[in-house]
């Protein structure tokens, strides 16, 4: 298994509501930064060829946000179907897990906007670098 | 129990992403709108005597949004809990039920930050609205 | 000269900042939001065929807006030159001017990315709504 | 006159529009973030003292950004009011000049919620970092 994927996401004054925290819909914007990161970096895939859609987000809230903090998001690939694949996340800031949250990503062929295969090389990149067994 | 619970939340542009669909993130955005709407007109609690925080969410997204959507969203109370509530959400549009949600609020003391019961007056009023049962 | 062209801007709780007042560069995507009604409505062109851009933005502050403010924009084309235009903008709020504003739009031919005239018709609807005097 | 000062502001997903470009309003937050720097590390002010407000912004648009730039924001104070204060920002990418911006701020006592003088600790210090004469 590679080394764990981290992305650091700097927190902006535009992210603080009015109690001074970084409003909880704008998580899911940080997992996004990091997600995409992962999606260039690790996969290859250029963000004008991503065809994954998010079908499912789940966040699990554990302590504010604030402009002090330097979060970073950890992600990796929890599960890995046919069509889809899930990935697990914690937000970290100062030694502690600010959040932790899970989206579940369907592989689109957009043109017929119906779930399609995910093509094996990207496949093979996710297996080798999540340490993940390659099917017999 | 009362009428259902509907929110009109207009898609705005700066709401759309390359895909030209509305980002989901702003989806929790949208359910922080009905639900700030329910605190105030059901709960008839003003926003800054608010005390709800989330503790977490969950969305499924069923079909994408765009600027031609006029999507509206309905929620209900489907868990009340000592010191939490568990509201639950459709985003709707043309007919469709574009996602469903959930979101875990926990109601806080926040000097002490930590949860304490949501006051009696505010259970009622839930209660009342959601048709749920007193308890004995 | 036609009625005034307004619209409704309504303060959702993710515009507002620590300071508990919408943001500034909030004030930017009501504009926004007003322009591409009167673009659609008043000009009838869909937004997907839309080619203006915006060269120059201004605004005025004069007081904050609140969760409580229920904001209108009005708008109206100041200035209609070959290939660009210039709009004039007042944020309303409970018989206030919040603030004024005014953005330049170029006409742009996208392909070839650059300035281009705007078409006859639109130029035509344009002096119609706003009672400007045709060119002899 | 101290060394340029500029702040790097990555693009982010949620930054862009339909077009692919960062949203037009989006580059007014870029400029808040530097300015935000500026403030705690020239001027010295924690952000909770923080009593600027925006009275005044304008951009000019220059050249779109895409996710593939990263942008920085140089910014200096072009003109120190008594109890306001001028600043410029280049918004930089690949060495082009994608946008030029000014904003006027007014020093506020919230209390009585008026421009009050900026105090001598910070126009000094603003002096100093800029290069500016100190009035006789």
């Amino acid at each position: 298994m590679s080394e764990e994927f981290t992305v650091e996401v700097p927190v902006q004054f535009r992210d603080l509501d009015p109690l001074n925290h970084v409003n909880h819909a704008t998580y899911a914007s940080y997992l996004e930064t990091a997600r995409l990161e992962y999606t260039e970096s690790v996969l290859e895939v250029p963000l004008d060829e991503l065809s994954f859609v998010v079908a499912n987000l789940e966040i699990d809230y554990r302590r504010p946000l604030t402009l002090d903090d330097e979060p970073a998001v950890a992600l990796w690939v929890s599960e890995l179907g046919e069509s889809s694949c899930t990935m697990s996340y914690e937000i970290r800031a100062d030694g502690d897990v600010a959040a932790t949250a899970e989206t579940t990503m369907v592989h689109l062929d957009r043109e017929a906007n119906r779930p399609t295969p995910i093509p094996e090389a990207v496949r093979e990149r996710i297996r080798e670098y999540e340490g993940l067994d390659s099917p017999e």
